[in-house]
């Protein structure tokens, strides 16, 4: 079959979205019939003139919405659209925040894409990963693939104790961690555990992920500003004057995800403060990229400073290992072990046994501690890059949060909105992000000049040819 | 280290329990100090003349319990317990249902266990799932190891709906399906979308791990007798004059868990009449063991038959595959595909896009239904050979639920209580289980003279031998 579709490279409709709506409207009107086979992204490329990547993603967004499906070793087949259920019209890319990069990098006009939330594949440690699984999969290990302890296999959470204990300074027992698949589904259960109808106060901007995942939980969310050191406590407390009294904090003490900030002592002794006032607070320690330091001693976790059993930790391995390593966990103090084991301790995990023990060799074996210096000094050098490029910026720029993490922040000095910004960028195929998609609600919005560079999946020679277009495109 | 244990073999504190409370005392007396090295478990077996499954289990506790801590190929090790959090004293075993029944495995006491939740893993297909998952992990594989769509693979979906579809008669596309990290997980996300405060209808007696977990969403779960068709319909109706309300009704149509009930057509059709009769009504289907069937046709899922989109798919691969692979599924109406797009759309999946792609190749290459054949040939002569041993108990005892699944039911004609019935098995080292731990409150208890008997676990010849014990402890 050869489809005849007639594109237009002048208007502002991307072709992919020309090809998806027209495939689309021919299996409407019936001239694609069910059952029928497309070309093959392919082949449909090369008769448009177009690039593969346009057709693939013409043909994601008509799977996505039913209209076509693969058949593996055979291509693509029309839907019979008389079953499709009808669903609620979708934007042609339901790209919601820079947390799914990837997504981006299949447009063309995006050259260079510094997403704060990318992270460096080609360092990833492939033959050790396969080794570790195929010792696992052998037949002698049969009780593997039976459900395994609900909290976590012991073994692994005695691994992730010891680590945290030397790395950040985290005390706890094995007994208090409780492994899971990803922030996301940690965050639902600790809500679960501290219980329904609670406020809790957030770093504003903040790690939108966990504000939304609050709010799906019927929480309330209490925006707090910051100032240099983080959170501010005074603001926080005035709450209580207001219906709302936050009674539990999530921070990101050790880098503040977006901002960069690395929380002082004192601040960390005022949240913990806050906390022992009242009973049932708590502060919930996100303890985001805290294994990438750059300049000073790293700070051990709000956790370790803790005396009172305040402070809920939680961390994952997707940051530090790869995204689709979907083990996280929670440190939980003794009351909310408690309510865990009440209320969930009948939950089976949620990541497999397989996995758990995968990562459990992994930590034990040393390989982790490996792929840490690695990452510190792939970054670092990445880091160093793109700083060193962008000292040509400094006549127009404030550069912040550049001692940690794998992002810092642009600020115009000249007051250049970040909208402009953004656009001036674009146009000359750089993706940056802009601070205000990271604020809880529209009208909190601050630092309207700014916005966040990600270096972290961007090789050196992107880093430069990246800051080498900005440079251009905002005439630095 | 020798460790001077004095055992009561007379007594009736199983022996690991002896040992576990003997260690204990002595890290808290400060006899064991924090540091040391215990002997292993094997040492101390021998020095001891017990199993070594006895040391283990102490061991296990000690641990689970933080006082000990295991150091690779180096052994166990006491901690130090002025850093141990204290929490609540928990029994010794952790023995809440027949859900993990390998954990009873060990008790040495227990020669044949008729767990109703095992699973034969003799019959896991490692090879297979070695090589796919060797093939997986590769490095031009990368993309594999960044964050996938959030509902799970495209490719996936597809592939779980065209099984659906001709194995089970559901109908839906793959925008429909949300995969995640098995039924808990699952069912939580399901409360979010049909929101707070629902009454929830169950067959009573029923799958308790889904009672526990709507009541840990704080929903109200209202237990609704059987007759020998499934869930009384008209006594679901009945509760709309009490406050309860139910707008959601849980069933197991193809193999009710643990009566072991196939739901015949009237009854499926009576049933989405009653949620057709008002708004916001919903069935969910937990189609569960649905894949094995002995005697007559199977009978497609009730959410084939559904023609108001009411019903809600609940499916997993964790007991047809294996407990490991955390992978299930939801098959969602239109109006809470809406709702999940809405409030859970932006969770990154639960479930690891290797393993994703793993049960990919797994379901697309043709691995699944030589699986699910080959399981069902060997489950088919547990069956007959369980059958066959059974029918020397058939002068006392009534045999139900024997047409599907893998356990049976059997009720003494002459009123033995079951508790009766599982101490005399037990006495006779055999483990069998009483129906009343499925039901939702006690005072809801029927059947007082039930027990089950599940087989898929056990080879025949454990099958022979348990029958062999029960015949005798019962008198039969």
């Amino acid at each position: 079959m050869e489809l005849m579709i007639p594109l237009d490279n002048q208007g502002t409709t991307p072709m992919y979205e020309q090809i998806y709506h027209y495939i689309k409207e021919e299996i409407r009107m019936g001239s694609l019939k069910a059952g029928s086979r497309l070309p093959s992204t392919r082949v449909l490329a090369d008769h448009l003139k177009v690039s593969r990547s346009t057709t693939q993603m013409a043909y994601e967004q008509l799977m996505s919405e039913g209209y076509i499906h693969p058949e593996p070793c055979r291509g693509y087949f029309v839907a019979a659209i008389e079953e499709l259920v009808e669903v609620r019209e979708q934007p042609a890319v339901q790209f919601v925040e820079p947390f799914a990069p990837w997504e981006e990098k299949d447009r063309e006009s995006v050259v260079v894409d510094f997403s704060p939330r990318g992270i460096d594949l080609d360092s990833f440690p492939f033959n050790t990963w396969r080794k570790i699984s195929r010792g696992i999969l052998v037949d002698d290990n049969k009780a593997l693939f039976l459900n395994g302890d609900p909290q976590g296999e012991y073994a692994l959470r005695e691994a992730i104790r010891s680590y945290l204990h030397s790395a950040r300074g985290v005390r706890c027992g094995p007994e208090q961690i409780v492994v899971g698949a990803g922030n996301e589904y940690l965050l639902m259960l600790l809500a679960l555990l501290l219980g329904p109808g609670r406020s809790v106060a957030m770093e504003n901007p903040t790690y939108k992920q966990a504000y939304r995942v609050f709010i799906s939980q019927g929480y309330q969310v209490v925006p707090i500003n910051m100032d240099q050191q983080g959170m501010d406590v005074g603001m926080l407390r005035e709450q209580l004057q207001h219906g709302d009294r936050p009674s539990v904090a999530y921070v990101m003490p050790s880098h503040q995800y977006p901002m960069g900030i690395v929380m002082p002592i004192k601040r960390r002794q005022e949240l913990l403060a806050w906390a022992y006032e009242e009973e049932d607070r708590y502060l919930i320690e996100d303890d985001y990229d805290s294994e990438f330091r750059y300049k000073g001693k790293p700070i051990p976790a709000l956790q370790g400073m803790d005396r009172g059993d305040r402070v809920i930790y939680i961390g994952t391995f997707s940051r530090s290992i790869a995204p689709a390593i979907r083990i996280g966990f929670l440190v939980l103090p003794p009351k909310l072990l408690e309510a865990y084991k009440k209320k969930a301790g009948f939950f089976a995990s949620t990541v497999s046994r397989i996995d758990q023990n995968i990562l459990y060799q992994f930590l034990t074996e040393g390989h982790y501690e490996r792929h840490l210096n690695r990452m510190r000094s792939v970054y670092k050098s990445k880091h160093d890059r793109l700083l060193g490029e962008l000292r040509a910026f400094e006549g127009r720029f404030k550069i912040r949060g550049e001692n940690a993490g794998i992002h810092v922040l642009l600020t115009h000095k000249e007051g250049m909105g970040e909208e402009e910004l953004e656009q001036r960028a674009a146009g000359a195929g750089v993706k940056v992000y802009g601070l205000s998609r990271y604020f809880i609600h529209p009208e909190h919005i601050r630092y309207p000049h700014t916005v966040l560079l990600g270096y972290a999946n961007l090789t050196e020679e992107k880093i430069r040819e990246g800051c080498a277009r900005l440079q251009e495109a905002w005439g630095c």
